[in-house]
């Protein structure tokens, strides 16, 4: 799991307004894709209860049931919405059976979702209160053991918007599911990370961050080869190299980045989401 | 076609509130797709006439020119916005020929669009209102002909969710085009039904209704074959067996799914939208 | 480069108010893709600035670097948002660079981002106010330099659509970067163009404009021919032939298209962006 250090190094807004009313937005994390119904159908059920709130897609093209990216994407998007803000995380592949539906609240800002790991970073760092959703008042009926995302989580986001009180949700929960996140490993002079995921640009983000790792990368020669490429020191962003060359670059999110500048890494230097990357200190 | 019973089946918000004014909601069901300007240029035109309405993103990835697909999308989202809003549905084959463009009141939501079919759902069951648009001083000019979502449908739309009266539009229309929907039939001891969609996940929805034909499967023993699996009961949710598992169950829509837990029974189970699936009766 | 003639040829709505406010309303053009965090860190940040402005989803799904085509889908969307509505268009390949974060105001609309040719479309006709952003005390800290979307658009954007005066935000700028565009080029009898782009339907978009080449198609016998396609005349729109037969139209943005009633010309006809195309008068 990354570190709590690594998770407050993002970029945050100066002026992070403390407001004690609901900002008035819903954003949306699902792995629901953007075919059919389902995104659709929730904006409705938001809507139906706070009309006058702003629903927000920040994804719905997390991987099939891929906890850890819903985790990761929220960690690197929440911080930038105002405080009072609503975030829905739907990746639930649990759905209907007994995973707890929750709701935390933390910084100001308010996540719903199922209990099922999906807010690992969201828990680490700083206090949070939690809550069990168990007031079924709130939720549609008849309630589809398989669209909770429509049925709980979408009106009880409405509500949150509109300035309910958490506690009225349900039950306090101390204890939350957290997933495992695969760490980087020191292995004598390698450093041994992994690729998590590619962007739209085939950029590629590994585990390794600035805070904990930067530090090593930094200070002596080192070196992360290929078939037909080979990196050895750290950019500051991509043109920093020739159009075509490859190059590492610590990204927006904090963590080292595999890069190919105006060019595709992944479809390029022959690396992919899951691989093993080492860097060898010289 | 599925009965007026099953359209009537899925999940209703409970207290649906009977709003006089527009919800100041306007929804967007097209087969544009994400690429280009098409979306972005209709929403313009209808943020141009009411900046102050919230203009939603249900799906432009309807399969192009599906007339039935985005019908079924309008039937499973549109009970679920407030009552007031404008649902706008764009999947036009016929643009710039005879068929009409025409709004439908119904239940206090409107639906604007072309008289092809796209309401086929909408219509089934109820009262409705409707009424051809033929008040050509709302258009953008010049009329492109090949794109009326922009220039006809997207201002009507902005001018309903500031409340102007349908009535206003144009004659009143008595008779809409449906299109046909391929109903499962009984063979003996088989329920045959064709599979209609499969989700993100590689969900398979039949046309299958749990109104109609639950019950059958209910009752008695049954089952669904494939090459190297077997269904033969009906479960409740995903998790209800084990991961890699085929398993039926009625979906949020109402609709008799085929899945595979935690899999992708599109990929794993040999089965595509179109083809048929018989349920044998034992 | 397109004329200026051929900007202005655009379908523009009747009455475009001159409102002297901002309209509340942020718009998006990326090249992100719809995977991932980039989009949505870019919404909370503009609405960090300005909680109730209504944040616009254009596209994300630009091709990867491709500067050419934001400023075609820039242009074909602008004109139909309200006047006072900020535009923001992320394509930044030279992110991190020396290349100019710049706003523009034309026509009562705002336009934010990178100096690199993606307004080349917006500059040509008319006159227009441009500044490099330099107001450092607006960005988010740290500065990102892989992220100026998030950490210096995005504030900026919603500093404008609370109605700050652009000239607040640096020094006049009166030179912007453009990019050259193809033009179509006459041959002897021949009017050579090129396709551009392909939209979701398969359709071919060729640069060939309606103001400039319209009449030279109009006027005398003409012909495109393919392996084992011929078009020869003009039509209307898409069902002007039989399904399945291709056509040639000038579509909504003033361009010739290459299409197939109901069908995907990309697929069929053996034509894609980048080919060129020869109108052979006969």
């Amino acid at each position: 799991m990354l570190s709590e250090a690594s998770v407050a190094e993002i970029n945050r807004p100066k002026k992070q307004k403390l407001r004690k009313k609901p900002s008035g937005i819903v954003t949306l994390i699902t792995d629901f894709g953007l075919m059919g119904e389902y995104a659709g159908a929730m904006k409705g059920a938001i809507l139906n209860v706070n009309p006058r709130c702003q629903v927000v897609d920040i994804t719905h093209q997390v991987a099939a049931q891929d906890v850890l990216q819903a985790s990761f994407i929220l960690k690197n998007t929440y911080p930038y919405y105002p405080v009072g803000t609503v975030h829905i995380v739907i990746v639930d592949p649990g759905v209907g059976t007994q995973r707890k539906p929750v709701v935390l609240k933390k910084e100001g800002h308010f996540f719903v979702g199922p209990d099922n790991g999906v807010f690992t970073f969201v828990l680490s760092g700083g206090k949070n209160d939690g809550y069990e959703i168990t007031r079924q008042k709130l939720f549609l009926s008849p309630l589809s053991p398989t669209f909770h995302g429509r049925d709980i989580f979408a009106p009880v986001a409405g509500h949150l918007s509109l300035g309910m009180d958490a506690r009225r949700l349900g039950p306090r929960l101390k204890e939350f599911i957290r997933v495992e996140w695969p760490r980087p490993e020191i292995k004598g002079k390698q450093l041994v990370g992994r690729i998590l995921f590619a962007d739209a640009f085939g950029n590629l983000i590994t585990n390794i961050s600035r805070g904990e790792y930067g530090p090593q990368i930094g200070d002596r020669p080192w070196q992360i080869k290929g078939k037909s490429w080979r990196i050895d020191r750290l950019q500051e962003t991509y043109p920093d190299v020739h159009p075509g060359q490859p190059l590492a670059l610590f990204g927006s999110a904090g963590l080292l980045e595999i890069a190919v500048n105006r060019g595709n890494a992944q479809l390029t230097l022959g690396l992919k989401p899951g691989d093993l990357i080492s860097i060898n200190r010289l």
